[in-house]
C-alpha cells in the first residue's frame, strides 16, 4: 500500500476515485486500451454481487446459460434502430486460424441477436412460454473514454433474455427484474435507488421502453446501475420468434432484456467512499472481519496467535467471512490497509485482551473512539453478526440520507441550472420537448435521468416548457 | 424430445454422443462456426463442475481475478514455443470502434502472457511468493474440426497461474493441482483417471512439463481431461517476471499453469452414457432426483399433488436438488425423457402410494426392475441421500472395472497394434524416438498419452524399440 496520503473527494472526486480503485486493490492497469485487470479483492466483491443476484433470478424462475462471443455481423443489422445504436462500438474479428474471414464477426456488445436468433428456434407453441433466460458473460464495446469498472471496454456482466406470449406479461417482467435490482442495489450494496423510466432520447438500441435504477454518488452525481427493457415485438419480429397460441393461431413473443454489470462496483465505491478509501457493506464486502494481532515480543506472539485461531475459527463457523492479517508488518500500517479496502470490521486482539477474553472491534462506517468498543470473545460471533447488521444498515441510512438532502424541487430552468451547477438531482414537473432536453445537456452537462415510477399524480407545470404536465422527472449530471 | 431411437452408441459412438449432447438438452448448434450454445441444463452441469473446483482451488490457497480477454499481438510473440504453438489458432480482432487498429488484438487463446505481464509488475519480492492466482473465463481457439464440448472455437474453462521462489515449489504446485483435478473427476465426476507425464512432444507450447490426467471414454478411447504445466523459468523470463530474494539478490521466479474446460462435460456423457442417453453422477448433475407424480383423473391429482409437494419440501430441505415434473405428457414419456437426460433418481407418486405411504424409486445407473424399490414418504430424505451415495460409488466402481478391464500390457508393436485396433490402452515399457512415436501415430492413429506417475519400477525392454526402458507408457487413440 503508499503511504501517500489519498487525494481528498471534496477537491477532486474523479481523482479519489481512480485512487481508491487502486489502492484498495479493486484493479490495476492493463496493457489492452480501455480494459482493466480485475484483481482477486475486486474479483470476490464481483463474485458476490453474482451470487447475490443469481440467487435472485433463480427464485423468480430464471436459467443461466451460454452463447456464443462472437456474433455474425449480418445478425446485429436485422433490427434497425440496434444496429445504428451499437456500430459505432464494435470490437470485429475479421481474421481466424490464419485466414481472412468471409464474414466478420462482432466481439458480442449484448446478445439480443444470437440468443433471439436461438430462442426462436426453441420456441414453438404457447407452452414453451414463457422462456426465461439468463447469461453471466463478458462484452465488449468500444467507448473512447474509459474509467475503471464505470466505462471499460469489456466488462463483465449478466444479461436477462425472455420470451412471453402477450405485452402484458413482458412489461410485468421487464419490472419485476427492475424490482430484483434495486432490492439488491439497496439491499445488499447499501445504495438507495430511484427506479424510473427513461425518456425515450435515452432507451436503449430497439427497446420499447426502458427502465432504470438511478442511484446518487458521493459527488451528487447519478449513476444508472442496471437497466431492463420492455423490447416489444422489434426482436422478435427480425427474429420471427413466433409461437403457435391455443387456438392454433401463429403469434409474434414479446421480449424483455435486462442488465447489471460491473459497474456497480463503481456505484458501491463512489456512494459510500469517503477520505479513508473504500467502505464496503457487509453483505458484499469479501473480509467483513479482519483481525489484527498485536504482540511485542514472540511470548506475546505464541498467546495471542492461538487466540486468534480460536476467534477465526468461531467466526468462520458462524459464516462470518473473516481473514487473519498475519503479515510481518506494524499494526498501524495494517489499521490504515483495511480502512483504505473498506473492511467492515477490524478485530485488535492483544495480550491484555487475552487476559481479559476481550477483543476491540472498529467500524468502518464509524471512524475513531466512537466506532469503538469491546467484544466478549466466548460471545464473538454472535456480536460480530449483530455488528454486522448494524453497519449494514447504518450504511444505507447514510446514504440515504445523503441522497434525499440532494434532491432538489425545481420549478424554472433557472432553479435547474442552480442545482446542478451545485450538485445535487434536479426534479419538477416535465412536460419539455427532445430539443430542450438537448438544451439542458448542452448547456449544463445534466440529463434527463428518469421519470421516477412513484410519481406524485396530479398535474403540474412543466419547469421548462411551461405546458401542463403530468409526470414529474430527475435530472442529473450523471456517470 | 425427439422419440426416434437413439442411434446405438456400440455400433456409432460418434453420432451417439452427438446425439445425447443434443437430445438430453444440454447445448445446441449455433450461427457461429465451431461455437456452441450451452443451455441451462448443460450450463447447471458446468456451474456444478466450476463450484467442486474452485472450492478446491481456494482451499489450497487461490484466489481468483479477471484479465483482458483481448491480448496485445506481441505479447503472444515474446516466448517463442508459445507463439508457435498458438499461433495457427488464433481469432484476431483488427478493427475498433470503426477503425483499424494499429496493432491487432488476439482473442486469448490462453492468458500466461497478459497474466505473465501483470505478475512481473506485482511481484518484488519473496514475500510476494507464491502467487496463486485463477481465472474463470472464455478463450478462443480456432479449430478445424469441432466437436461440441470436446473441441469448439469458443470454450469456457478456468486457468490457474501461479509464480514461486524455487524450483521445487513450482513443481509441487503442479503436481499439486492435478491431484486436484483427479479429485474432483474421480470423486465428483465419478471417472477415473491416470495421472501422468506428457510425452515432450505432447507437451503445452511454453512448458518444461505437462502432466495430465487421462480417462476412458465408453469406446475405450483416451480423453485427456485437464493438464497442470510446470512451466520453468520460460515466461518469467519473457516477461522479466523477477523477485528479490531474502539476501537482495534478484532472482527469476519459477511458474505454473493449469486449465481444466467444459471438456469434462463431454468425458461425463462418453465415459458413463449408456443407449439410453446421458448418466450423471450425483454429486455434479442439475437434478439428483425428478419427481413424476402419476394420476388418472382430478380427484387422484389433488391427492397426488399434494404429497408430491410434501416429497419435494422435504428433499429440498435436505439440500437435495430436485425436481417435479409437471408437464402435460404422459408419465411414459417422462420416464423416457428423463432417463436421456440421465438424472440419477426417479421417484414415482401414484394414489396408492400416497395410501400407503411409499414412494417408487428408479435408479439411472441399474435399469428396469433391478433398480426399482419402495422407499417410505415418512424417510424420504434420509433413503434418497443413501441412494444418491449408491449410485455415485457405483457409478465410479462400474466405469473403472470398464477402463481396468480395457487396459492391456504390450510387449510388441504388434500387440500395440491390435490392442489399438480392437480398442483400448496399452501399456508397455517405453524408451522409444521421437520417430516411433510418429510412427505409431500414423499407422494406428494412437498417441503417447502419458507416461504414468504410479510405475511399477525397475527396469524393463521398450516394446517397440528394444532397448532398455525404466518407465511405462499409455498409447491409445484419442479425443
Amino acid at each position: 500500500m503508499s503511504t501517500q496520503a489519498l487525494t481528498n473527494p471534496a477537491v477532486d472526486f474523479s481523482e479519489w476515485y481512480n485512487e481508491v480503485v487502486y489502492r484498495a486493490d479493486l484493479a490495476d492497469h492493463s496493457p489492452v486500451r480501455g480494459c482493466i485487470i480485475v484483481k482477486p479483492y475486486g474479483y470476490e466483491l464481483w463474485d458476490n454481487i453474482k451470487n447475490a443476484l443469481d440467487r435472485r433470478f433463480k427464485a423468480t424462475g430464471h436459467q443461466n446459460a451460454y452463447f456464443p462471443l462472437f456474433i455474425p455481423k449480418s445478425y446485429l443489422e436485422r433490427e434497425a434502430e440496434h444496429v445504428e445504436g451499437f456500430s459505432p462500438e464494435l470490437a470485429v474479428v475479421t481474421i481466424g486460424g490464419g485466414k481472412a474471414l468471409e464474414e466478420p464477426l462482432v466481439v458480442r456488445p449484448t446478445s439480443e441477436t444470437i440468443i433471439g436468433e436461438a430462442m426462436a428456434k426453441w420456441i414453438q407453441s404457447y407452452r414453451d412460454l414463457p422462456l426465461l433466460l439468463n447469461q453471466w458473460a463478458n462484452v465488449v464495446r468500444w467507448e473512447m473514454r474509459t474509467r475503471p469498472f464505470l466505462r471499460t471496454t469489456e466488462f463483465l456482466w449478466q444479461e436477462g433474455h425472455t420470451a412471453h406470449a402477450t405485452e402484458e406479461e413482458a412489461e410485468a417482467e421487464t419490472l419485476q427484474m427492475l424490482d430484483v435490482y434495486a432490492d439488491m442495489v439497496v439491499n445488499d450494496a447499501a445504495i438507495p435507488v430511484i427506479r424510473g423510466l427513461k425518456h425515450e432520447t435515452e432507451k436503449f438500441a430497439g427497446a420499447l421502453r426502458t427502465y432504470t435504477i438511478e442511484a446518487m454518488m458521493g459527488d451528487k452525481r447519478a449513476l444508472q446501475s442496471g437497466t431492463s427493457h420492455n423490447l416489444g415485438q422489434n426482436f422478435a419480429k427480425a427474429f420471427n420468434m413466433q409461437y403457435l397460441d391455443k387456438n392454433n393461431q401463429l403469434q409474434n413473443c414479446w421480449t424483455t432484456s435486462w442488465g447489471l454489470s460491473w459497474r456497480v462496483i463503481g456505484g458501491i465505491v463512489m456512494a459510500h467512499g469517503d477520505e479513508k478509501g473504500l467502505k464496503l457493506p457487509p453483505r458484499l464486502a469479501p473480509y467483513q472481519a479482519v483481525i489484527v494481532p498485536i504482540f511485542r515480543n514472540d511470548d506475546e506472539r505464541g498467546t495471542v496467535l492461538d487466540a486468534v485461531e480460536t476467534l477465526k475459527k468461531a467466526l468462520l463457523a458462524a459464516d462470518v467471512r473473516v481473514h487473519v492479517d498475519n503479515r510481518d508488518y506494524q499494526p498501524g500500517y495494517k489499521f490504515n490497509d483495511w480502512e483504505m479496502r473498506g473492511v467492515p470490521v477490524r478485530l485488535e486482539l492483544g495480550p491484555r485482551d487475552v487476559q481479559n477474553g476481550t477483543v476491540v472491534a472498529g467500524r468502518r462506517d464509524i471512524p475513531g473512539k466512537e466506532g469503538k468498543r469491546f467484544l466478549q470473545q466466548a460471545d464473538i460471533a454472535a456480536q460480530v453478526k449483530l455488528l454486522l447488521e448494524e453497519i449494514q444498515a447504518n450504511m444505507l441510512a447514510q446514504a440515504t440520507a445523503f441522497r434525499d438532502a440532494n434532491i432538489f424541487d425545481v420549478h424554472s430552468y433557472d432553479e435547474l441550472r442552480s442545482v446542478v451547477e451545485a450538485g445535487g438531482f434536479a426534479r419538477g414537473w416535465w412536460n419539455g420537448s427532445n430539443e430542450d432536453i438537448a438544451r439542458i445537456k448542452q448547456e449544463t452537462s445534466a440529463t434527463h435521468r428518469c421519470y421516477p415510477l412513484e410519481q406524485p399524480g396530479g398535474e403540474g407545470v412543466c419547469f421548462m416548457s411551461g405546458k401542463p404536465a403530468s409526470q414529474i422527472a430527475i435530472f442529473a449530471r450523471a456517470y
